[in-house]
């Protein structure tokens, strides 16, 4: 027969495990990171590659699959690791989904890498596939922020999802843009496209700055100047601003590519910044709560010593009727000024103890719930965008452009005509089975 | 290094562990049933017998703490067991926060039930102190249903939760009523308070009815009729309709509690029925997940002895660029009617059912946001509550009334009501030192 401060004790050992779960999965989160830093660069010396039909960059691309090679790995004994502590994992039946379709993918680089050197692959082609690569990584960093159970940890995990999930979007413009010079001409379906992928990143770097906090969002804001930046602006305006099918100087993709290069390695720095924020973070909130479990379990030592306790200070005050508690522990209503009788306080002072958890893990939830709206409506928009697609036989892009112009008319949010679309999901035409999958 | 297949598996694993977990939480929940029911019993009767000054319900009532000890030795060796598998349970640090409030309770009864015997305590007291005990093994029910991960089941321990707190008001209803005849008069206090009682729990039982499905709530309906319910009715009226501090006639106090106890026996039959399609819920679901891992681990297996995949079906189609797969697994883009390579069936039979999974999941996760809605309402006017009687010293009953109030004068829900006074916080007068406890 436990006591009740065995049971906050066990309640503290739970937090300590979820910290130390968190701990692991910002590490791998952070690996991740390196990875697709490393791929996005292998995209675009790869489509620079096809683009010039093997004239240039045939030795970085090398050098570059190797480091990616050496990264895939890491992410893959992360994976391992990961899988090994399976069952302390609080969301791992979707976390192990998400996994388990990056590796597939993992398995088919080498064979997509010989078909981009034999050049079998146009540059959209070998652009979308290592896109499809990334986007599952990114699936899998989403799982490990919506699983968070910490408030100032989720909220730097969701921080770190936008700012990888904008990175990406840069990438895939610096493939679009490098694609669109070294072929020498642009259309009017690329410069749409480029648009697309300049507004999602700047959506994304917004929700980024929100949940960082000030010195990273500093950081950011002050890395997003320099002369660099303004060569990118001024190449992004002759591409998109022309008119479509204007011919382009091929010599501008070499610029182009390396002032990217410049812009996305500056965003690595940050990258970096945030991960180390992380780690220090999941460090000092565990050396926090083991501290906190050393104190009860020294106060759990000495009721073992004393157990002549009566257990009727719960019973002290009577003001508080039965509804209330159900959700919320009791507030004090001990008036101040009368004292406990002598040999109480032991168990006056657990009581209180585990009212103040109670108000801290109340406090908590509430602000998980907060920080995980904002990818509530990130599931929102992509469920809306899933739905569109099958239904209406559209492009993502066409999808999202879709949702965009209806919140511009509407003068509404764009999470918000998602859900508009997500409820009237049956009045939708139906031109393909639909996707959803319910186990009967 | 470990397969796609191999994490597909591993998310199986977690989910079958997620299904134990509830199985057992389940369990615990129908035993915490049984003991406030047994409690409820042993208050209504404490009740009559400090009303009548010791001459009524002595004997019963030795009968009853005998019940009430059993079952309460039953919940003490389930919360160990609980804590025993601590680490595998989700929401462990509330849940066991809630454990912890309650296990002194249990502690302090013998002595709570020493003053009541030598009528130490009024009947209100009485009533208050076990109210609270009652209050924090509903919060243990309510967290157990918060943390459920199954839809399904969450839906099952949502009803389950909101029919015992139903109960509850119930049961205050027939001790504050029980206290009301047996003392031979009613005030405008007790008058409210009773009606109070009366609105919550058909509140409650309205939830319990939309989350139960239509078998339970039909026999709930239909157990909500008869002699007994119309003359718990008629006595209501007497006593709540009737100018305040009239005469009541004391013998009508047999009457009250016997037909009362018929309803609240009748609404042991439903909930002994929510538990039992509980149990067979979480029974069933458990052997489907179960058979499915069996599939899985053979077709593992079977890749394990062909190791020869190239995972390039992963590649197969490009047509699903990055940003859509960041949440949502692709959707397949094959073309009908073009058939994958011989040897490749294998591979894309697993990520066919990455994605079916990777769908399923997403479709239960959106319902259980929906479930627990129900919750997030609960929460709320709980915390808005107890704002308003941290703030402005009011009792629960006082701040309900408040709440509710506002909501007739502004037309809105009480949920709602509840959401601005939380987001109006800061402007509430300060009476005494916030509640709100952060760790710094």
């Amino acid at each position: 027969m436990k006591s009740g401060l065995s049971f906050l004790v066990a309640a503290l050992r739970c937090e300590i495990d979820e910290l130390d779960q968190l701990a692991r999965t910002s590490e791998l989160v952070e690996t991740i990171g390196m990875l697709v830093h490393a791929l996005q660069r292998e995209r675009g010396i790869s489509n620079v590659y096809i683009a010039s039909r093997g004239q240039r960059f045939g030795q970085q691309r090398d050098a570059q699959i190797a480091e990616c090679q050496g990264l895939e790995e890491a992410v893959r004994a992360g994976f391992d690791l990961l899988e090994t502590d399976a069952r302390r994992i609080g969301n791992g039946t979707r976390l192990f989904s998400r996994v388990a379709w990056v590796v597939p993918g993992f398995d088919g680089l080498p064979d997509l890498r010989r078909r981009i050197g034999a050049m079998q692959l146009t540059a959209t082609e070998a652009t979308a596939a290592i896109a499809k690569l990334i986007a599952g990584l990114l699936a899998v960093v989403f799982e490990a922020a919506d699983g968070a159970t910490d408030p100032e940890i989720s909220r730097l995990l969701v921080a770190m999802f936008n700012f990888m999930q904008g990175k990406e979007f840069a990438g895939q413009e610096r493939a679009c843009g490098s694609a669109a010079f070294a072929s020498g001409f642009n259309d009017s379906a690329r410069q749409q496209q480029w648009l697309h992928l300049i507004e999602s990143q700047e959506r994304c770097f917004q929700v980024f700055a929100e949940f960082a906090g000030d010195p990273l969002g500093q950081l950011w804001a002050s890395s997003q100047s320099g002369t660099q930046i303004a060569e990118q602006e001024r190449l992004r305006r002759i591409a998109c601003a022309a008119p479509a099918g204007m011919v382009l100087d091929a010599e501008l993709s070499r610029t182009w590519f390396d002032c990217c290069s410049v812009r996305i390695d500056s965003m690595k720095v940050v990258e970096e910044r945030l991960a180390a924020d992380l780690r220090a973070l999941c460090a000092q909130k565990i050396a926090r709560a083991r501290i906190e479990l050393q104190t009860r379990e020294a106060l759990l030592a000495k009721l073992i010593r004393e157990p002549e306790r009566s257990g009727a200070v719960f019973y002290d005050s009577h003001e508080v009727a039965g509804s209330g508690g159900a959700v919320d522990a009791p507030a004090r209503t001990q008036p101040p000024g009368v004292a406990a009788p002598f040999g109480r306080q032991l168990e006056r002072s657990i009581l209180d103890m585990v009212q103040e958890q109670s108000q801290r893990l109340q406090a908590m939830n509430d602000e998980l719930e907060t920080v995980r709206s904002a990818l509530n409506e990130r599931k929102l928009v992509e469920r809306a965008k899933g739905l569109l697609m099958a239904h209406r036989r559209l492009t993502e892009q066409e999808a999202h452009k879709m949702l965009r112009q209806t919140a511009m008319n509407q003068n509404r949010r764009i999470a918000d005509v998602a859900e508009s679309v997500l409820s009237m999901a049956e009045y939708l035409p139906n031109d393909q089975a639909s996707g959803a999958v319910h186990r009967s």
